[in-house]
């Protein structure tokens, strides 16, 4: 194995604990540095911590910057201006957005000669290479993407901004009887309402009415409508108890037809079960640090996405180890 | 899009001819011709039959050879071979031979300035993908493999040498309970016998004693002796009309625990349920030519596995087209 690896994580929130976790399953990289806008002595950590100001005076020191802010404030600042001085890995998910994204990045990583691999984690990321991979092999076919049972940030803020709720979170849940009927590979055409639930743990203002809270979340338009909502009324300590950890997961699902006939139904199923969402984001961002590296190691430079990352730089192990070990 | 890449099948089986409707579904590919050992006059298709003693004639008017003979005498001959004098695409799939035969079609491609993706198919290539990706981004965990239910040659063959034995079929069948204990994320030690067990139906010579074959089958040393296996007595018309049929399929499973504690347990799997196994491993064959004739256009040259090939290539679709719709 070559040099260690030397990593900077932008951001300490859930997502830059669990790459600080990450690293350290990966003996073939070191935390350089943690990067933050909060003051650094205010935050205990084991790695040092600096502020995001002085972020520049590491360039030439680390060799890959994993950008752990959010998608809606952060990204769209810092991708653009840190791919410019480093290599760097993020997990942009505003999937919307991505091409727009792409262009700046690509843009100040071209010009200053590194590599940033964008929009990394499980979705985007794991999941849309299994979109990808079952639509080439299969072409001829129908693919369906199931989420859950997970947290959704989105949906658990639209409860919070609901008048008379003190706290509240909500959990995405795929219906199992969807779920076999697309295995069955029978393509069924499924709405909405059809594919998922929406169940919300909600904590009441003192003397709210609760019928009517259900009631307004329950109509939400976008968020909460289309589906079947299940509204349940707990305490704070509840909430606290029950519900504060963060699993996610799902499954990406393609059926297709092969042969002259089309006679053949063949199923390609990818599926994560996630204690914690943001761990497993960071793991995904970890592996795709070492991609980076090795990338800008034989001398490429722009925008990458996990779609132009072959598998092989993933892993610590040599191409010959891979061959003999995991073909 | 770019110019139709114009394929070739070399060897005629139930390899081949899945590959030549899985080209079909691909209006990027054009099938040139399909090169055979047999007389070409005596083989009916509606794509022109030509002696493989004269495939050199073909070089430059086919951009991708798709190698479709068997892995125990076919390929280790026609891979290095052809990989001179095309780019080629094949599913070698004897594990353990996977470094030397790699060693033997890179020289050749090497030397032919070709490009030659070896071992694709679903195992190795896929599942193989998939063992990589889940040890990458879960260091520290626990990876299972399950095979079936389907169809294995090899076990078939050696029912079929049994003595009394006229015609026969083996199953092999993933324990459900096994992939549960799995998927329970336990990383429980699964002896041999624990993971799969095998089914076989069996058709007898007349006279042959069944209890004598049924014992015999069952003790067969590596085979069978440490498999709880099923024997089934049925007719030659059952045989054929029950199990002529080729699904397979299987679930590579990784648990592994995330955070500083280790507290949380992640589980990544792919599984494949199939109608019809040599018409995936076409599919996927299909998939890996695309990427070969792309990585040959940028000049790339030389013997490359799944582990090489990023999963954009596999796509008709360019990478903007990828980035907007897929990611």
């Amino acid at each position: 194995m070559s040099k260690t690896i030397s990593i900077g994580i932008v951001g300490y929130g859930n997502l830059g604990r669990g790459v600080e976790a990450a690293i350290r399953q990966n003996p073939d990289m070191k935390l350089e540095a943690i990067f933050t806008r909060r003051d650094p002595g205010s935050i205990t950590s084991g790695t040092p911590m600096v502020s995001i100001a002085n972020i520049e005076q590491y360039k030439g020191k680390i060799d890959v910057m994993i950008l752990c802010g959010g998608s809606a404030k952060d990204l769209p600042e810092q991708g653009p201006s840190l791919s410019k001085h480093f290599n760097t890995v993020d997990s942009f998910d505003t999937h919307a957005l991505i091409p727009e994204y792409f262009g700046k990045v690509d843009d100040a990583a071209q010009s200053g000669g590194h590599v940033s691999v964008i929009s990394t984690g499980w979705d985007p990321g794991l999941f849309s290479l299994n979109r990808l991979l079952a639509e080439a092999v299969l072409p001829e076919g129908k693919e369906y993407t199931f989420w859950g049972k997970g947290v959704s940030q989105g949906h658990s803020d639209a409860i919070r901004r609901v008048s008379g709720v003190k706290n509240g979170i909500q959990y995405t849940i795929p219906r199992e009887e969807a779920v076999e009927r697309v295995r069955g590979g029978s393509n069924p055409e499924l709405t909405t309402r059809e594919k998922h639930l929406r169940e919300c743990f909600v904590v009441l203002e003192e003397g709210a009415n609760a019928e009517a809270v259900a009631s307004e979340i329950k109509n939400m338009p976008n968020y909460f409508a289309d589906y079947e909502t299940i509204v349940h009324f707990v305490s704070e300590e509840t909430l606290r108890a029950e519900h504060s950890s963060m699993p996610h997961g799902g499954n990406v699902i393609r059926t297709g037809k092969t042969g002259l006939d089309k006679e053949n139904t063949q199923l390609i199923e990818f599926s994560l079960k996630l204690d914690s969402n943001p761990e497993f984001t960071a793991s995904v961002l970890v592996a795709y640090a070492r991609a980076a590296y090795r990338l800008a190691q034989t001398g490429q430079t722009g925008a990458k996405t996990v779609f132009d990352v072959p598998y092989g730089l993933l892993s610590p192990k040599s191409p010959e180890q891979l061959r003999k070990e995991l073909l």
